[in-house]
């Protein structure tokens, strides 16, 4: 229903992930070979944590109803600024209407989240959703997708203590409130987590059939294997990036993350892989 | 917070009271004298039931997050279309973001809803106000702001059978709602209410002073009283309009709804004023 | 680079074929298996005669920058009013920027027009084709299309008198200043003009090999070829349909417009077809 | 009919100037005091220099057609980036469409450009001005404001050799236009020019009664007079800004430039004034 790129490494315009590869996140927003849509057309939106001292301690967001392909502030913005950690997200909206607080990545304090796929029947499940929230968070609710209500479960059960075990607990409530109503197979996507430091990526739905999900191998290894392309070079040893689908169709460059795994990201550029809900619901 | 305008009778082209007198609601949008806010440029709606045979049995909408000042579509619909009964509102945000789900009026079924004025504290007592709802109407909340959930909040109270008992028992549990979270004068503003026969406009605050609203007086009367006027010519005898400010400076061509009073102008033009919860609560 | 289609017969709600078709022109905009591109994302217009007297003289317009296929004003626009004439346009925009002053159809007085497909090397050509316009037509241009300036070209050359000798005229002036400028092939693309009373739709592109058009069969014939189609018992014996391409996959109901060819639609449905632009000439 | 700043000094988040202050540009954006119109609600716009490399040249533009008063995008960007010299307007139409390519500031190569105030009877005089710039720059005027075309007409006259000689011809000449078509007092307004290291900003109108501009005194003597303004603090000893109406009520902060004056801006902070086109001419 969406695609989304995460970056970590040296700090770097956005552009470069962005707006320029072949298969960039805008490419894919009008084509995404991949995509349970073809088209993602629904707004956009860029979070980046500024490479300088900004204002404010959170990651900075940009969000538009426009599609990406030909946002001109889009182009401008992501030349301009630079970032050693950001996401973006392209929409192809199931039900839940175009507007900026439906847009991600959502933002909470440090922390960041962006999601591609699906709550199902979401509007049955929503009240129930809503109420498991911690009350404190529910004002906080700006928008109307399942997306950032997921996000908010996930806090409620502790996601910035333990980003992996919150995000863990919140699906399983998820799938219990699902149940409840009689709703299966209720979970289906890919997840990005971070505070800034950290990305934590997740692929899993309910029934084990989730999105793609593809990480970039390290940028020294990618660089000897391709020293003829040049593009490479703009990139440092600590790049590393998660995505829907490969960005580029070179060759090894994108590997497919496993079905029910949790990816990590450190800011060294470091990648680890564990897997996440495998066994026993809830 | 915002301005609004219902009008009954004939059916007209809607610019005629939107778009062209000297006070019109575009003309507030950008200078209400009257006003708790001078600019009320956060958008703004065109509610309308069609006179002739639609596709739909409800009314239909036109929202927008732009300022109505300048906004071409709402001068070309408003001239191009024509109605019987039809809303008109533009906002001036209190919180809740500018997007159009957030502008008014709101529509169920064959019923539209709109609010000048703010429910205090709204998101520290938008939990409690989301729980109160009949569970089958809380995912047709569409947006964020407080005026909305009053009306899904009268639905639940019986808007559609006695739409003046259903908004009492709401403001009245608004206000039992507030009390518990120690908030007081929680509710403030004008509201209108119509099935397509007729209006019901309620001006109430629970500290009893409440923003001004405004009926227009009998058109008969009215042209009698101003016989060099030809745009008085343009209407019919049904005529009849309810609003936040007068559209013109003619002395005597509008009259102030009373505080906390509803008022019923039906399809034949006619207007009767009733206390509205004067007295003893809830 | 765009799709469109026009509609001449008894009045109707636009919904019924902007909307509902399989192929309907919003199904188009996000998948047209015919369009030089497959989607059409670049905002869209309505264009509509009112049916019954309107303020204005002019046909109505509703432009928006937004993508048409999850646009709430257009889906409670189209199933509101209803017109005996009106023209709907989706773009992809090929460099002009997105905004409502490029979206389709354009209007001067009485008259519509709209255009999918493009003027070749526009920008280069843009100063010629802007001082070939009457100087009294030339504040009126108000986007930076080369559709618009086509349009302000064909009614220099007489397009309210006579549209077929106007636009022809002005195609061929065209082909004059592209050949000045070392560009060929430079008109490529189906046009649409109205008075309100005659559709004039022209397939037509310096290389004589253009964009699709379409229309449909007459609508006495189509009921009874398909009687148990329920749908087409929707409209009226004198309804007729000028498109980009079918909008249904019913064989034998719509039948493709020849190469350099005007069609003619009048008021009582009636087809007609002649050659356009057809020999040597620029 | 615009409000304007441009700020030259040590880099600063934008947030500092256009939305923190008492009467930031956000908030003349709502309410202007000394403006031609109280509201300037038509769009907005910052360019901005990057304070790192960026992958362009030239400098970053973020344009809007949504009102600067509630914009999150907005308040987000000037929190995060951080600039030595940019630019900020907020626009209240005077006719030409809302939509972002009418937003200032505009840009050619490094160069940008934004102004305050009109052109008297422009749609009467766009076809002269626009046969009058340069037949390479006429393609690059994408918008329909005069203030666009004054910018590319100064380009025209050698701005980017001479800005104050390239503006005065461009000046000169728009005043010649008029008055062959019978127009007086054609020029109004307050015009900012910057190549990334200088600004150069005018006040200056054909009948020398020009829309107002300030500029802020030296920074250490603000920060000498105000010892206890801890917000002076954030600003460096270069700092520098040229702006539509004061942003404080500080006495002594704001000094008013004098009519038909042209300011110059250096990268240190220098302030220089001269007189602009005082004598007759034209």
């Amino acid at each position: 229903m969406c695609r989304w790129l995460a970056y970590s490494g040296e700090a770097i315009h956005p552009a470069l992930l962005i707006l320029e590869p072949r298969h960039s996140l805008v490419a894919q927003s009008l084509n995404s070979p991949l995509g349970a849509e073809t088209v993602n057309g629904d707004g956009f939106g860029v979070g980046w944590y500024p490479s300088t001292d900004a204002l404010m301690p959170e990651p900075a967001l940009f969000h538009s109803i426009e599609p990406a392909w030909h946002d001109e502030n889009l182009r401008e913005l992501t030349q301009a600024i630079d970032s050693p950690l950001f996401f973006s997200h392209v929409r192809a909206a199931a039900g839940p209407p175009i507007q900026q607080t439906n847009c991600h990545p959502f933002r909470h304090g440090r922390w960041m989240f962006m999601h591609n796929g699906v709550i199902a029947h979401a509007p049955r499940l929503r009240r129930d959703l809503m109420m498991a929230l911690d009350p404190e968070l529910f004002p906080l609710v700006h928008g109307t997708t399942d997306s950032e209500v997921v996000f908010y479960l996930a806090i409620t059960y502790g996601l910035q203590e333990d980003p992996v075990a919150g995000l863990g607990r919140a699906l399983r409530h998820v799938e219990e409130i699902a149940e409840a109503h009689g709703v299966r197979d209720v979970v289906q996507g890919t997840f990005a987590v971070s505070d800034g430091e950290t990305i934590w990526a997740f692929r899993y739905s309910s029934m084990h059939k989730s999105r793609t999900l593809y990480y970039s191998v390290d940028m020294p290894t990618l660089q000897e294997m391709y020293p003829e392309v040049d593009r490479l070079r703009l990139f440092g040893a600590r790049a590393r990036v998660v995505v829907s689908e490969p960005l580029t169709d070179l060759p090894g460059a994108f590997v497919e993350v496993p079905e029910s795994t949790v990816v990590t990201i450190d800011a060294g550029g470091g990648y680890r892989e564990a897997p996440f809900l495998r066994d026993d619901a809830a």
